[in-house]
């Protein structure tokens, strides 16, 4: 028996990636923010996507925490189902920029192995790598969420930068240190690296 | 022991769907094609596509055989698998719908209750289900991609409208006749719905 799995065929479809991002004037792109929990991550996606929206850009946020509200409700927190997270995410960022649009993501994502996953989705120049580089020990002082404390507690496991680890950026296109810098220069760091 | 999961906080984001469809000068939809294999929902689609485009509107067609090519490549054609493939589906036209574009989605969808998933996702007035009703006698007389011969040989299990069934719309908003009708005609239809 073979299923229907061997008979999917690719769809063309006319309108084209180059076509809808011409029709918003501008070049489609992915940019991934990747740091440690509080780090500012969504902070500055959002400044940034109010910055470019502002502008007449044509963008949308994929933020990791309302994803899982949705299309990632299925997925926990053990190391395989964080890659189908990140997984998931990618191939929609992915569909969203074949829509034309600028999406910014704002996800964790702490092995680098997935990182480059995502990237290699994309065509060469779309993928922009936003490392958000705030020390442990700043994210852990902010604590916005309360989540460190908790994590200390014992109380949350599997904690990115306390008992799972987060692997840095090697070869990031822009990295962030929001603690030298306000959220609005990180933007504009943004903003002169997609002009 | 407590996972993350219960820590999820959902994010709120600045920019609105009301403003980014607001800037792409329209009203966000979901446009849900369904219908049997062959039925033309990909045909009528792509060239509903072609001319919202033409027209200024700012929009993405998912297809079912495309998605399994990249975000839904993990999954297969048990029940379960398809269930979850719709869902996935309908998730990711939802987040299109609030990045402001009118989303085109093409898919069998071939039960009810999975139908219904998917508009319950949506805003009132947002989710337009298209039944393209061609008799599968039409379908498996064109058989476009060879599909139902292969499945009549036996060589195909659980295909939709010979050994798994289709569950017709009983309130579709649209419903098109494409023995009748020629594509054009069908997209006008759709077209003086949306408008």
């Amino acid at each position: 028996m073979t299923s229907e799995a061997n008979n999917i065929l690719w769809q063309s479809l006319s309108v084209t990636k180059s076509a809808r991002a011409a029709q918003k004037g501008q070049a489609a792109k992915c940019i991934w923010f990747t740091g440690l929990s509080g780090a500012g991550k969504t902070t500055i996606a959002n400044l940034l996507d109010k910055k470019l929206h502002s502008r007449g850009m044509h963008t949308y946020i994929l933020d990791g925490d309302n994803v899982r509200h949705g299309l990632n409700r299925d997925l926990g927190f053990t190391d395989i189902d964080r890659i189908e997270n990140i997984r998931r995410v990618a191939e929609v960022a992915k569909l969203m920029v074949d829509a034309g649009l600028i999406v910014l993501v704002s996800f964790i994502s702490p092995f680098r192995v997935e990182r480059l996953m995502a990237r290699n989705l994309f065509e060469v120049g779309e993928f922009v790598e936003v490392y958000v580089a705030t020390p442990l020990e700043e994210c852990e002082k902010r604590d916005v969420k309360g989540l460190y404390a908790k994590a200390r507690r014992g109380d949350l496991k599997n904690f990115t930068g306390l008992d799972s680890p987060y692997e840095e950026p090697q070869a990031a296109e822009i990295v962030l240190h929001t603690q030298a810098e306000s959220s609005d220069v990180c933007v504009d760091r943004v903003l002169q690296v997609l002009a």
